[in-house]
């Protein structure tokens, strides 16, 4: 079997909580996996489990065709790769880098992999360790679709939906980022919210389901307003961003009021009445999109 | 019948689109629906499927027992209450406000209407108009649970799920404003979200079903994070705040590099690392509820 066509083995570099979830899924599906960690004795329970410690980054993408790599990000993951032994090993194998990062690393590391004669498709995990090997884990990839389609049957392994979404490179952590975004400020404001409900005696569990059922409209609303983004509409009859701008400063005095610092809030209400002072008062706030590109 | 025991009829002052919305769904269970707007000329629609147009709110509010105010805020429906005739009118008949706004202007109305022998519930709708008159619909109200059930029958006319938060007048407002908290925020996460996209040349289209899925991880998330928050235990095994930081960062700087400002994640990021700051490097993000409280 020449190491190209070997679906039976994998390698995986950076054993944190989510490397370890990945070797962990490829073993359950009956892989060889060989694992290395910057840190040594993480992997431990691998080995147990069956899985091959490398003793160094070289011997560990030696092992497999594939090397899957998961560190923290791309600084990590050049510290790792981007030594003369690991290129040399890694010359015709091929590297599928779902650490996080900037879509920019990823455009830099393709560059690098191609002086290196290394093989490279970029990826993002989109859902936590607890996901990974069953049916909800969320996989996105981008670069050549031909190298994808060859290891997708082993990248299977790690269960869920693997999307890829196009030749540029730097397309699945464009996604991260974006996805991430959205993320990030909805927890944002959830700590906020959380905060202000403590202030006015209502317990986290107590705001639980009714925070729960708001952020299950989020769904759907993200998809309303999506076309309506596209076409540079912005339709604002349901909601105009004016009646979203009196909201935004209601949530500002009313935190203020009991101590707690609104800056986020602040900070959004003035992108609502920038929107409104350019003249698109009775659009729907996700006008914002536009206005926030504007140099 | 005694004015207190008529559910049969009911006033609605307001007519933007929730109040007429809100006038609709009485005229659907077949009340007897008497309606008022500052502005005249919105009730064309209402009153051809049988509603009352009233000349003023003092003449509005002496046709039903339960009036239901639904304006933009409590500005708006102090100038519609506080005047003379209006609250001598509603002597010993209910207003149930159903507009928006924070906690105290709820608790110095109900001052006001002590004063004046008008009894009085404040709630907040959660759901958009379209949701009005269907199972969807999300109404919370707070104050007299007694004067509460007393209009129960009536409010039930309206569908969806009403939930009577407790005694604290100003309880419903506060669930309000934290829920609106979350919506804003998030719907300020996917207008950034968004630009990034379209910047990295995702449409809208595209990005929408993952930004869906994204926000479908949250209820989950906002609910296992509420124990752990009124514990203060804020555990960061799966994601620790050091781990967002770095993410968080990413996004400022992705964004950034295309020219998109990026202020909303800068004052996140800057607040997850006076989280770390505090010490609490390895809790997960949501500490930041405490932090942001502290003076
Ligand atoms: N955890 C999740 O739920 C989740 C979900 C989606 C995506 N992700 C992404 O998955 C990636 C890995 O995340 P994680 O949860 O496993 O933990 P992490 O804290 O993001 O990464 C830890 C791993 O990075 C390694 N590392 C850090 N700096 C390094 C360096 N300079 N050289 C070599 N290795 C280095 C660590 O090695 P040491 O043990 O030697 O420190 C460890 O293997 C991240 O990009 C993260 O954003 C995670
Ligand atoms: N629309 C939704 O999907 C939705 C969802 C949940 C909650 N709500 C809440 O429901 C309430 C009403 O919202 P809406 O969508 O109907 O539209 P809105 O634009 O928030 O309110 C419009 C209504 O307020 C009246 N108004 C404004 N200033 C007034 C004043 N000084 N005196 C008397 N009336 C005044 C308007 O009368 P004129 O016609 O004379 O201007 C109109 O009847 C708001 O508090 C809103 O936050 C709305």
């Amino acid at each position: 079997m020449s190491v190209h066509t070997d679906q039976s083995s994998v390698t995986v570099l950076g054993l944190g909580p989510m490397g370890r979830a990945l070797a962990g899924a490829f073993l359950e599906a009956g892989l060889r996996v060989t694992v290395w960690n910057r840190t040594p004795g993480r992997d431990g329970e691998l080995v147990a489990r069956g899985a091959t410690s490398a003793a160094s980054p070289e011997e560990a993408v030696a092992a497999a065709p594939l090397t899957v790599v998961c560190v923290v990000n791309y600084d990590a993951s050049d510290a790792v790769l981007r030594q003369d032994a690991v290129a040399a090993a890694l010359k015709g194998r091929t590297v599928v880098n779902l650490s996080a990062d900037i879509p920019e690393r990823a455009r830099d590391t393709a560059e690098w992999a191609g002086r290196h004669g290394v093989r490279y498709v970029d990826g993002a995990i989109m859902t936590p360790t607890t996901t990974i090997g069953t049916d909800d884990g969320v996989f996105l990839y981008s670069g050549s679709e031909e190298l994808y389609r060859e290891h997708q049957p082993v990248l299977a392994a790690l269960g869920g939906s693997h999307t890829h979404l196009g030749e540029d490179i730097g397309r699945a952590a464009a996604y991260d980022i974006a996805l991430l975004d959205i993320f990030w400020t909805s927890m944002a404001g959830y700590a906020h919210a959380l905060a202000v409900a403590r202030a006015e005696g209502i317990s986290a569990v107590e705001l639980a389901p009714f925070a729960a059922g708001i952020a299950a409209i989020l769904p759907p609303v993200f998809t309303e307003f999506a076309a309506d983004a596209d076409a540079g509409t912005y339709s604002g009859r349901v909601n105009p961003v004016t009646s979203a701008a009196s909201t935004m400063a209601h949530v500002v005095h009313a935190s203020e009021a009991h101590g707690i610092e609104a800056s986020v809030m602040r900070v959004i209400e003035g992108q609502a009445r920038r929107v409104i002072a350019l003249g698109h008062g009775t659009d729907g706030f996700i006008r914002l999109a536009e206005v926030l590109a504007r140099r």
